[in-house]
């Protein structure tokens, strides 16, 4: 009978199982680069996936506590505004259907667009139940603590585990 | 008897089940990164593997139509003159093998070397049996409709189900 | 009995076969590219995958001989001041822990920092097993011959040859 390690589940028949589950690895501090991650990660929470994100190296940024060292700028409005050319309004917005992911995201969308940041986009990704997972080797580089982070983030992980996050799911994605 | 979901398929024995596919993401509008999605996609079709390509965000700028957006200036001669300095001529270009992907890719590439464009590449990509999918979010975003996007192409679809497309795939790549 | 080919493991009952295997496609120059693919593909080596890595496109800059094109530029002390900002000491150093790769790692970059180059991070994973495996198409849009790239190198490789390995990687990344 098979052993089954209870790291990497892997028989000897069909390889290494895979779990119905999405894991970005967010290494990226580019607008256009955290846009997508968020998307595919509530979407796939939104759909029945599991869903984690690990941040690292500049991806890392995002998750700083806006008042510790990110500037207050208004990112999503920028980004739509690179993207949307003319005046966003909310008429505007409502042209989103974001993959079908549900009135939820529409409405939260909407409510904070007055006043967007990322602790806003990322607090929507946590209440729809992904996992968000700051690199602890970035934050011993850039000498972050936990409370320069925002609330609600898994524990600090290292790349070995998180390569164990990767290897149980069925996409894993490098963003 | 386990019942085996239509969408995912997943039985608790092995976990998701992988199709032998390739499925890229393509979100930058970079040539050094439609490039490989190009060549990457290709090649898989050339090898027996089912093969789609989703376009979002910036890289749905390459499924639009030249007269519509784009200006029509020659990216492929762009990017070959950065790779490979000198004169571009049509017996470098012989140089080129692409990974074995047969000789109807390299007569089809010095045929239109002429007049390369996005539209020819993405469209050799298609006669191999590549399947090219817009983003139907970004298409909303920029205001585009079908027909400001090059023919040929499958229906836009979500996140969702590029989520569903990846989760079968044997090989997902974000590019 | 089902006949599973040698190329792409498949059984029609689990799908693709995926064995315990990091493969990375890098395709970028840029260091702080470089770096994470060397970090994943190290820990992966040290945790028990097989690791392999594709130097594709401006990837491949990284195994040219520092003395053939590469300015000698000490990179991985321009990415720690970037990353670290202040006198990146020893003693700082010491407070990576690269995700738990083990002491080996950490002796090795220490031992190498004072000369570090990309030979040197390269040679490291070669050490604990990573295979590096050059482009074939890129080494002939470059002009490029072994004798060029730094020692200790696989065989180069195509297109359809990479995605062969992805194919069989439980973890396929695209950096």
């Amino acid at each position: 009978m098979a052993e089954v390690s209870p790291d990497v589940t892997e028989n000897n028949g069909a390889g290494v199982v895979k779990e119905n589950k999405l894991t970005i690895i967010a290494c990226s501090g580019d607008l256009d680069r955290i846009w997508p991650t968020l998307i595919l990660s509530t979407t796939a929470a939104a759909s029945g996936m599991e869903s984690s994100v690990f941040f690292t190296f500049w991806g890392l940024f995002a998750l700083v506590k806006p008042g510790t060292r990110i500037t207050g700028e208004n990112w999503m409005q920028k980004m739509l505004s690179v993207m949307n050319p003319g005046s966003p309004a909310k008429a505007k917005l409502s042209k989103l259907n974001f993959a079908g992911a549900g009135p939820f995201m529409m409405r939260k969308l909407a409510e904070d667009y007055k006043t967007p940041d990322p602790s806003a986009l990322l607090e929507m990704a946590q209440e729809m139940g992904v996992r968000l997972i700051p690199c602890q080797m970035t934050m011993d580089l850039l000498g972050l603590h936990r409370e320069d982070l925002i609330e609600g983030l898994e524990e600090p992980i290292g790349a070995a585990t998180a390569l164990l996050e990767m290897n149980k799911a069925s996409v894993s994605l490098f963003i």
